[in-house]
């Protein structure tokens, strides 16, 4: 429930669903000065390296199979999901460097890709491979094992502009570092 | 708050800001058995031909400046907002119409860019025109006035496909149907 200055109604999210991918540690943890890499669960810039072709399973609710009727007719889906691991602290945080790298300079976490952020609702868009009922495989998707899910959206791609948009050069450096192959 | 079968945390969300653009009145209402045009506000079918050259202001909190810190970077970026006035009945939709339009057959909501949905938690890539420290003005914000943003996020156009992408035939109709200029 949330009451504050802009908005005195209630926000009640509540998960569909839940992520299953065997990844137990998220790649990047927020300390009180920004995001660090985490290399508790093996090696923290592979995990994000090899988000793009991570196979993770979403399992949504039986009661929503309707819901997803005409889903298989979409190469790709937008999830959104809850960042569950992020602290409390992460969601206060301000700048961080870009992916806990150093050599990249502090920037507004708005700014930025970061896990941690005021409403840690994170979002990817994923190569659905099949669906077997309320269960959802997909490739792509850079979320932990036992994240909620909180949506599924259609991705439809000339809804994402191309042609002239504009990235600061250090996010393009980025990703060229995490570039898919 | 938040207990379900999925997940035993909390999710709690707090506005970040607020759409400012006058437009009162969603042009989509969620009926008992689907989506239907509105046009209490003028034409629905206007305000949705509309959207990608609406403009609208994003105030957000000024506590949260130094949190956009290097955002102008962004010729667009990502706005997650709140669909507030999406009633609760219309969280428990199935199926609908597509845009409400009774010629495309009835999709489940999850294949569909439905603001009514289980967790109406809405996206759209905007163009970012300029800001004025914690006030952003946007081009091509689907929302209505008054809407609670919930996350502002950098668009990276290399992280949403363009090749290989599939969708179904009545999306591809509908995509024409509202094409941009």
């Amino acid at each position: 429930m949330t009451k504050n200055q802009f908005f005195s109604g209630e926000i009640k999210v509540e998960p569909i669903g839940i992520v299953k991918n065997g990844i137990a540690q998220p790649p990047l943890v927020a300390k009180e000065d920004g995001l660090h890499r985490n290399d508790a669960g093996g090696s923290a810039m592979e995990t994000m390296r090899g988000s793009h072709v991570q196979q993770s399973e979403i399992v949504l609710a039986p009661d929503l199979a309707g819901l997803l009727a005409g889903i298989d007719e979409y190469s790709h889906i937008v999830v959104l999901y809850w960042g569950h691991a992020v602290p409390l602290h992460g969601r206060r945080l301000a700048t961080t460097h870009p992916a806990g790298l150093e050599k990249y300079p502090k920037q507004g976490i708005f700014a930025t890709c970061s896990p941690a952020r005021p409403n840690p609702v994170l979002m990817k868009v994923v190569r659905l491979l099949r669906r077997d009922g309320t269960h959802l495989f997909v490739e792509g998707l850079d979320a932990i094992d036992q994240s909620p899910v909180l949506d599924i959206k259609p991705y439809v791609a000339d809804m994402y502009p191309q042609e002239d948009v504009r990235i600061p050069d250090w996010m393009a450096q980025i990703q060229k570092e995490f570039a898919r192959q």
